[in-house]
């Protein structure tokens, strides 16, 4: 994987023969978005697969089980890890009467399926989402949903992608995205590398912008989709969707239905992830703010249903009643 | 002058001789708020009154407009620098019948005043705005309206401090205020000096924690409010307005009446600084952003009269009709 902490300054990438090296590897952003970390946290799964020494099948799935605890506890929020672990809880448990080596083999399959499911989601959410995107369009960005939050071509930017690819002449302003920056970091990084127009502002100008009339819409990703349609995203996303509304801009959220999570009614039940203090107060890491500041650092907060024009899937785009809607998604 | 550009790293106190240095210091944010620009702008014309070599009145007074214009041509949103300047000269004008040592020394007198009576502006502000702040309160910022922004005390922290001395026991949220950092690196500084406390958060928190419930109300200062109320302040001002009324949280704007520039009708008139992209792209010195970025930075923005709950002067607390009451205000 591609180390996300070193971007756009280094290209590095990191290759990982262990799970509880890739499990850091989540904790610490090293990899982060949450299509890609559900990825991640698959490829983890397999690998732990492979440490596992069992003469038993039960033996092999309890400690499967062990592996898949440690990826959970990497992050809280974005429920594409959760999703990603289930899946291949479940494969294993579809074969545990199997060889071991077989197993293994099958849960190696599995996480390489899920890559490639991921990359197929991502262009199918762009072409459904690029028709909701006006030629001469300036598009407004939080994060980044883009390929490196996932297994490539993005969600938000999948959408933006395929509108720029289908010929239309737009451009984006991308939030910086602060405490970590993702938008002056990654968003601008991937959309300079395509050739597709991109203005850095810092998060609190969007609504300078949308008051101007600059900004023609918002296309956001996805951690967590509650059952109403209430979404958890990037801190700050709450934010960027009340100023849309204030300003008549539609805001837009792009996410496979991997990112459902209709277990949980409504967004006020997703836990947030707080991080550490020191996101906020070095920059570079030289401090920014006075020695033993208080800071509290919310990394994700939550957009409630009302805000949301759309929650563009691979499916289709969702308007309206989303509590209906999001459940026929996934019914088969 | 305290450095403002090395806080809160380093106490570091500038002097200046001459009026060119205190235009390059007001340009480069050596000291920046909009009281205390117009302060360091009257000490600057003072200072040019002094440099001025003339045998007429007339000589000095038309030297004195080229001082006065390189003042001017610093920073162009907040209206206190051109009040400041203004006042400067009418009062050269009004005693062009003296001997040039005697204009210098009333020059330097009225910037003294001038110095003087923010300060007393200041505690005013803090009297009538404190009554608006409850018992247990936590008060959201944005930017420095503090000490630090004026000859002393503060506007929007003025209030919060004469709310803390007068016993309540509150405490502040402050937003880090990018690209900047006015909030991390000054008004965290300020405010810890003095005991209040205080939390750190980056800008796109503070509607998380508006609806969440944990913020009581926003005080922020003003850089220009034009007859309407229509208010320019710190870039993300008009973002905590809209966020503050979306969750019914009181927002005020504290500033004294030399803030007011009646000789607008609107805030679409207030002229609005775009700043070096390199604000924006590098933090302590180092990219965060791909080299080429094209970047916006708008430092201030507009907050409409309607989102603002009050506007706390030195006169008092306007609230409803802001038209009628502001020129009620400085009407003699």
């Amino acid at each position: 994987m591609i180390d996300q902490t070193r971007l756009p300054g280094e290209e590095v990438y990191c290759e990982y023969g262990d799970y509880k090296s890739v499990a850091e590897a989540i904790r610490g952003m090293i990899i982060r978005g949450a299509p890609a970390i559900g990825v991640a946290a698959a490829m983890g799964v397999a690998l732990g697969a492979r440490e596992i020494i069992a003469d038993t099948p039960e033996s092999f799935l309890r400690q499967l089980d062990n592996v898949c605890d440690v990826m959970a506890r990497t992050r809280p929020t974005a429920v594409n890890l959760f999703w990603a672990i289930e899946r291949m809880k479940r494969v294993a448990a579809e074969h545990s009467d199997r060889s071991l080596d077989e197993v293994r083999e099958i849960l190696k399959a599995e996480a390489i399926r899920i890559e490639e499911e991921d990359l197929e989601l991502c262009k199918a959410i762009g072409r459904h989402g690029a028709a909701l995107i006006p030629e001469g369009a300036t598009v407004l960005t939080h994060c980044n949903a883009g390929g490196l939050a996932t297994a490539g071509y993005g969600t938000a930017l999948g959408v933006i992608r395929a509108a720029h690819e289908a010929g239309k002449n737009i451009q984006v302003f991308a939030d910086e995205t602060r405490p970590w920056l993702q938008g002056a970091r990654l968003t601008a990084w991937e959309l300079m590398k395509d050739g597709i127009p991109v203005t850095l502002i810092s998060d609190n100008m969007a609504g300078f912008f949308m008051k101007n009339g600059e900004i023609t819409c918002c296309v956001v990703g996805a951690d967590r989709i509650a059952a109403n349609g209430d979404t958890a995203n990037k801190i700050g996303t709450y934010s960027v969707a009340v100023l849309a509304r204030e300003n008549n801009i539609p805001f837009y959220v792009a996410a496979p239905t991997s990112t459902l999570d209709l277990s949980l009614e409504n967004g006020d039940q997703i836990p947030i992830e707080e991080r550490h203090a020191r996101e906020v107060t070095h920059l570079q890491g030289l401090p920014v703010a006075p020695e033993g500041i208080a800071v509290r650092n919310p990394a994700f907060d939550v957009t409630p249903a009302r805000y949301i024009a759309g929650i563009i899937t691979e499916k289709g785009v969702i308007t309206g009643d989303y509590t209906a809607k999001l459940k026929a998604l996934v019914t088969p």
